[in-house]
């Protein structure tokens, strides 16, 4: 009897582990749109993972996240001669304590070859297991038959592109020409490509950022410096799977990690301008012009290149507010690039502080 | 000329000193008021204290508050062999930096007695020198007849109060009664004196809470345990001197230090409501209804005695989510009773969930 | 090819999990003895913990012990389901990792029992799997036979003791008569069990300290509240297996968990002396004799109840240097009581300041 | 009465500024010479610095320094509107509080002129005053009337030279050579200049390091990133003012500041094998010997270009243990270059391990 407790009481622990408290990202919804924050690689012991699937639902709820998706190996099981290989073990695992803390969990998969093609998620798959045949074209049609989306993975990575360049071969051509190809990783765990801009500009794909985590995520991304993983932005109709899913494939993503935004300007600008707000001035003399910037996001922003008559650089540091003070002088727009929003491979946002 | 160069360089530091990057605090403003962070008593080296005025400055600058007053001590000029007593000379230091840095100094002086009456800032004066007079009383019409507001400081302070318990002298009981005590400190430093929260109710006087700082700020109140000084929360129609005047007149304060709250329940029960945001169920089975708070402020606040069928306390952490599960036996109202919000000596606010 | 690169890459990466830099934990060896900084009782996914054995190896490299055992769950393995039971099976992944980082690894197992007897930790064994057995005294027999030290695991749990107090049943009676339990936890995870040092004391048993950790260590003990697991402190002729197994069979042990060490007398007095040093006076006046005490350890030590020409109570922080100031007029020894080193259930060191 | 007690509370109050708990700075002595911390540039109220002199004293104390100077700007007194000058005042005030906490306070003031010559502390002086006249040179002969040690202060200061490159005016080249330059600063508030090794080298003279700070010295260094000042080391034959002065003027010093050491080989080379101990091997197989570098001191060091058999690149952590693998196949000493210890402008130090 006495034991009976005992056990419940450790369930109980396991549903709560690496759970803590549940933040608050401070990163705007978009008109019309809810931004969900998302990690979709994750690993765990089903593949070369370290740790138990219940444990990346319990990190994700304390980052603050709305989805995840845990995409062991198929084809590199390292753990097999302790724990029998199956491919569909974390999903069955974690799906219950995912959905008690309000997350979403996509059912996923990395499809694990050589380059080229290299490694690919299959996400908002039902089963896994299905995916792990021996040619890479047939797990591919085996995901895209049950409404996969598939991401490419760290394009760049070293060890099997040592120099670090993504590359286009006929492969990703022929799967981009199919429409097999949705999305591309930009942020992979401490690493990005800036190629990757250009792809899904190019092809018009899904520019995501995800942890690839392996460990733990407090021990791989340790406060001051980095505060959270890399992650990827989905400006979604509503904080549901389907939405969540829809959203995906209609390419509506930025990413986010360390203090960098990358994407497509249609989504960078109106987020940029959600994050701040201009105050209107609050002195004035014979010179000068005296006004205030809020910027209650966590991303800090560095304006750069500014006109003459304003300060040449701005740093609006997250959940801070910045003094602007500028010449009375000015009569041209306070036109700024933002050193750390992406638009493109060489590209940074372009705006304008209206006071 | 060199030389010159030099001093414009060295005086531009001065002005920063202490500054950093402005933060944003987060806590709310009520329905037709905004919030105003105040500190109301600073010392510098005009008397006690060992920092320079445009540090204060500086210091609540990065600190995020909207006011301060430098209220150093009439009668107690320690460093006078070295700085000549000017008691209007912090005043006239630090003024030109808080109106370039959007700060309201206010300005003010601390009528420093033994107990009873014991010390009593001036604030929003004209000129401190008028107040250094011997006879206490004189001080006080001194100060009253430049419009000051008159605030009873750390009543409980034990140099002068051994027990810690503040006391009700004849001597303030007849200020009281001329209407020449406007407000008393509840937090002084790292003190605090549940007993104002009942003579600020009995005589309709303002709840205040301040530093009394002497050195810096940040090494007074370091991370990670407190981010923050004690401070006046000011419900003001307008962020400017004669509006935040006026709200300190009317008595619309609520006073923040650590994780507590405390003031009049007409403040701090909106106060509440605006911080905190209950969400719709997102699941729910045959025994239970899950659903989240937001708590968008820096003030955790914690829920104790809860009903049978829910949680017996709940801690909705500052800047957090918290997941709730109730049975979907209840019935009743989700009453609590809210531990570290004080609306009186021995009470506290009673607030409710509703989802 | 390229497959086969990519699999050494990460089994590499395995080897190195949780590991970051080996730090130097500053506690002081004893005339003779060095002090193993020691975890005796930890799970991993092969009961119901959370992670993976190598794990366990880099987060005791990283925090600088000296050994550690893996201690999982005999009786109690949750994880079935997906990993086949193999009560080795931790020990076997993580012995070569132990090895290369310099650590000891202890082979150990939980035999995990309702109370009476509770649960106990068999260090020292070749087999686990021999102790999986009905009878629980046929289980401490196969671990007796190997050689096994006992260990009773938190006596106090709240889990089986609900009042927290440990209770000696008949059955501990008749093992301690036997020679079948040789140390008992003081700390485990966040609690401690004062009434421990009384049976330690009493029947001749090693006082011990260990996480019982399930899941990480870091987010179990975080900065900067509380730097470290709790640890059992070993006295031991070497830094070997056979060494570390000696000196625990010896009971030369002591406890350290958050400011507290707790043990024998025969062993707190000269550790407390190994830690700190009292200088010479550096000034005198009439009145007055200034010196320092430095205190070279990572433990704070308390001293209260000092001699009335002495300063009443005395705090010799962590790797920090105390400032003295006492009265010419001393005459008696500067006698003190250490509030953090517990020798007895009631009892605290007594040391003596000589400058 | 009353009011007198307080008055002495507020003045222990006073002496405490700044103060908190001593720490030890883990930096080794030489053989035969103690190595005495210190920052000999320091600015208070009393020029353009911003706190009170004893807040000077608390602050080093706390630091765990030895030695400090207050060096006021002579010329430069930009609060003399609130503050007569007195260029003894500082060190008046704070003498007797550096008794007290142990602090050695050298008597000092900045010579404040155009470049050339620039800025240059007189240290272990004995009347300020007496230097405070217009011609810089009969400032210098003041000083040195007086025994005082010059140190050529931010020789690149980018105010006084637009290029940060430290140049030799022929007026530099004069005092030299009446021996009237005793040292020059490497490290001066967050700089450094690298040119000033070649030229302590060519005419022998001190490297110091110093704040020069005009605010608090814990908003200028905050943790985790750099959790120290700038500071000279000196090797001294005793912990006396005395004996630091002899230690001053024969030149033995290094200077630290966030992970860099720079100086005179003769210091930097036992400096760096007084901080490490090498282990024995504990493991060797076929391939590899196994061992470990302790390095207790709080300065990590950055082996590099290490021979082809042994790791190309050490990191040994500051109060950290690292692990060393390198092939049995090594005969060739294990030679490194020290990359965060600089012997010269171009120079870092050469050591070698012996395991």
């Amino acid at each position: 009897m006495k034991k009976l407790i005992i056990i419940v009481l450790l369930l109980t622990t396991v549903c709560f582990t690496g759970q803590g408290q549940r933040k608050t990202v401070n990163l705007p919804d978009l008109p019309g749109y809810v931004t969900l924050k998302c990690d979709f690689h994750l690993h765990t012991v089903f593949s070369d993972g370290n740790i138990w699937p219940t444990a990346r639902v319990g990190e994700a709820y304390r980052d603050g996240l709305d989805a995840i998706a845990i995409t062991d190996h198929l084809e590199y099981t390292p753990k097999k001669d302790f724990i029998p290989v199956d491919h569909n073990a974390a999903w069955k695992i974690a799906e219950n304590t995912a959905r008690d803390f309000n997350l979403i969990l996509v059912h996923g998969a990395e499809i694990t070859r050589k380059m080229p093609p290299g490694h690919m998620n299959a996400l908002f798959i039902q089963d896994a297991s299905l995916l792990a045949v021996d040619s890479v074209m047939d797990a591919y049609a085996a995901a895209i038959k049950q409404g996969a989306f598939l991401q490419w993975n760290h394009p760049g990575w070293k060890s099997q592109e040592p120099d670090g360049i993504p590359k286009l071969y006929s492969i990703h051509k022929d799967l981009i020409e199919k429409g097999w190809i949705h999305g591309i990783e930009f942020f992979n765990s401490n690493e990005y490509y800036p190629l990757v801009l250009t792809f899904c500009r190019q092809f018009d794909l899904a520019v995501t950022g995800n942890s690839d985590d392996h460990w733990v995520i407090s021990e791989e991304y340790e406060e001051p410096s980095y505060t959270h993983r890399p992650m990827t932005l989905v400006f979604s109709k509503a904080r549901t799977h389907d939405a969540l899913k829809e959203a995906m494939f209609a390419g509506r993503t930025l990413v986010y990690f360390r203090d960098m935004i990358a994407g497509k300007e249609e989504y960078a600008k109106p987020f940029f301008y959600q994050c701040i707000s201009v105050g209107k001035p609050y002195y004035e003399n014979e010179k000068s012009v005296y006004f205030e910037v809020t910027n209650r996001s966590d991303v800090p922003f560095y304006l750069v290149n500014g006109i003459p008559e304003a300060p040449q650089s701005i740093t609006l540091a997250a959940n801070g507010i910045t003094r602007v003070v500028v010449s009375r002088e000015v009569v041209a727009p306070l036109i700024y690039d933002v050193k750390n929003v992406l638009t493109g491979e060489e590209e940074v946002l372009k705006i304008e502080l209206k006071y």
